[in-house]
């Protein structure tokens, strides 16, 4: 049946997102656990969750792997089955997906699913090394093309095809900061100038400073029920209706075209499909700016405006916090952060905040259907999510 | 329902196992999904597979992570939704549970799962490092403890607790290498004598080279259906009817007793349950073997016999090929190795073969029930999964 609940939200945490010295990544997961346990009074943890996955990309950053049974253990959750999963920065994405099965399998009635990664206490040259290995080792890594590169030869495709412009690329930069000014769990809580952005050092051209995501410490959780369960534990549920996850080719190299990314597209037709809706329907939404063109290409692969129209979308104000359709409220990845394995859950923590009225100053106006989008690499993995006001 | 099928194997791959030079991980997956297609003709696996899960603990082996979507592709499934997870040397036995929930959810009715590790291509120093990051950083990576440390620690608690003895364990070795013999994809195809057990060089007393697993390059995958669509598949399904799984304290220094692993017997708790039986309905059973000591814990955690009784039953053959309740069948991670992502549903192919009358040389007369065991580290991840001949 269309637009069918196939699990609901009930509670929801964040830790503060930034560099956060001298925690480890399970003590910060412990922080996004407990804010959702302190949502949800009617909740014990240990007694009621049946299943936590965890998404968490890099087991480099503290030589720790194995990260399940420890945020497990940090939650309060000790002893119930626990699981990481890892897709690159789509990693809690993938874990949400897993999440879901479970809940819709009938056996486990509650679940938590959320991300973390812990990674501002390396240099980074090591970090940039470390997320690499979300991209092709022979093909790609070996030649030393880094992710900025990547990205970068995405931008040049969608300028030279439709056009695109750095000063487009740069609004999102601003419209973000200005989000993530509003967001007093945000990285940068400070609004640039669209002069600042486009003056900023080039990375990876035509990608500058302002252009990229940040390296973040974070954690992020989603409390999961049967949606026949979920007025037991919230009178204001968000029910996932829509959940979608593709593939693709991990080297670039091998994609008919660098100006969309296959997997979002497929993910999101299989989203919108579960949840009988389009995207016209959609009221807020939380898509993967790891840097400013990817925002633009994922106007268009959701189907918020027709291949190459991105760009404009952006300078038209259209996606701003009271344009047609506001996207990424919380700050996004740009100004918000980007702790990798914790930013799939983190926009699902958006999303719940907006459609549950508890955004504060970023709310928007009688939000009822939002959507995620959440891409790991170059876009190898994707998942796209879509969430109703319960 | 006890009894119930949660989900069918229809078919199942191995690559072969051992030093194999010149492929990358991918590739090795590869193999194996190549055989477990060949087993399938009715199967159209790009059309008919709807997710794939895959096991797989280390990014350093080949500075690669993102191994869903690269396994994925390199196994014809190119766009296919796929998930890696992690939870060090139990990675694929909790991606069996999560494709067990995605059957079960019924929104996918045809599930591949899997895992795979290369690792013969590092040293062996760089091998051990990169395992132990399935161990606590802070409290035991740090201190310069290892595995062979961690189960020697167990080894020395079982001994000094029960009076199990260097001989009892030397006989697990045996035993394996035996059975292993009888493998064509085993890594070690030898059979060893007790002496050369007893006399080989210490590793991390009590335990010798002959008391550890292998270091391994390989790969498994299993397909998995809703057990109504299984006959579409094959004439000989094998039906999973218990899936159990837990967790525990990363640090052993944080556990109760180091004479068993508590993760490993609430798994076997749950799958018992699901499936309505009691340890002496097991025909067959492949065990987790990282050190010879765990398979004499597995077989009191799993309830094979009473707390302390391990050694004596491997001393009295109890678990041999012609004995009571044969386990590792296959030659067990001690010899057929021991590819740590791959380990959890490669134990599930022997169990497959066995309740399908494919085993061949080492097949058990008239098997009906099988039992896999699989754990992460030193016992922070355990799963169960209990099967019954189709």
């Amino acid at each position: 049946m269309k637009g069918k609940p196939l699990a609901s939200i009930v509670s929801a945490g964040l830790s503060k997102f930034g560099k956060i010295d001298g925690l480890y990544a399970r003590e910060l997961f412990a922080e996004a656990a407990k804010e959702a346990y302190e949502r949800c009074p009617n909740l014990d943890p240990k007694r009621d969750i049946k299943a936590l996955f965890i998404g968490h990309m890099g087991e480099s950053y503290e030589h720790q792997g194995h990260t399940g049974a420890t945020a497990a253990d940090w939650a309060g959750l000790l002893h119930v089955p626990a699981t990481r999963t890892e897709a690159a920065c789509c990693s809690s994405g993938v874990a949400l997906k897993a999440a879901v099965y479970a809940v819709a399998s009938g056996l486990c009635d509650v679940v938590m699913v959320g991300g973390v990664e812990k990674m501002t206490h390396r240099s980074t040259p090591e970090v940039t090394e470390f997320l690499a290995m979300a991209s092709d080792f022979p093909f790609e890594q070996w030649h030393g093309i880094t992710f900025p590169g990547l990205f970068a030869l995405m931008a040049t495709a969608h300028m030279h095809k439709y056009g695109t412009t750095e000063k487009q690329m740069a609004q999102i930069a601003v419209k973000n900061h200005y989000n993530g000014s509003l967001n007093p769990k945000a990285q940068m809580q400070k609004e640039i100038t669209l002069e600042q952005a486009l003056s900023s050092r080039v990375v990876a051209w035509p990608l500058k400073l302002y252009d990229c995501s940040l390296i973040t410490d974070g954690a992020s959780c989603l409390i999961l029920t049967k949606p026949e369960l979920a007025k037991r534990y919230t009178d204001a549920p968000v029910h996932i209706i829509g959940s979608g996850q593709a593939s693709d080719t991990i080297g670039m190299y091998e994609r008919e075209e660098f100006t969309s990314i296959r997997a979002a597209k497929l993910a999101a037709k299989t989203a919108y499909e579960m949840a009988g809706l389009t995207p016209s329907d959609i009221d807020v939404a939380e898509v993967h700016d790891c840097f400013t063109i990817a925002e633009i290409i994922a106007y268009e692969d959701l189907g918020f405006c027709r291949p190459g129209e991105g760009g404009r979308m952006a300078e038209n104000g259209e996606t701003a916090l009271k344009g047609r359709i506001p996207v990424n409220t919380s700050g996004g990845l740009k100004a918000k952060g980007h702790p990798v394995g914790a930013t799939g859950t983190a926009q699902a923590y958006e999303i719940y905040l907006q459609l549950t009225g508890q955004a504060e100053k970023r709310q928007v106006a009688d939000a009822e259907i939002g959507l995620t989008h959440n891409v790991g690499g170059s876009g190898a993995t994707a998942t796209v999510h879509i969430y109703r006001r319960g």
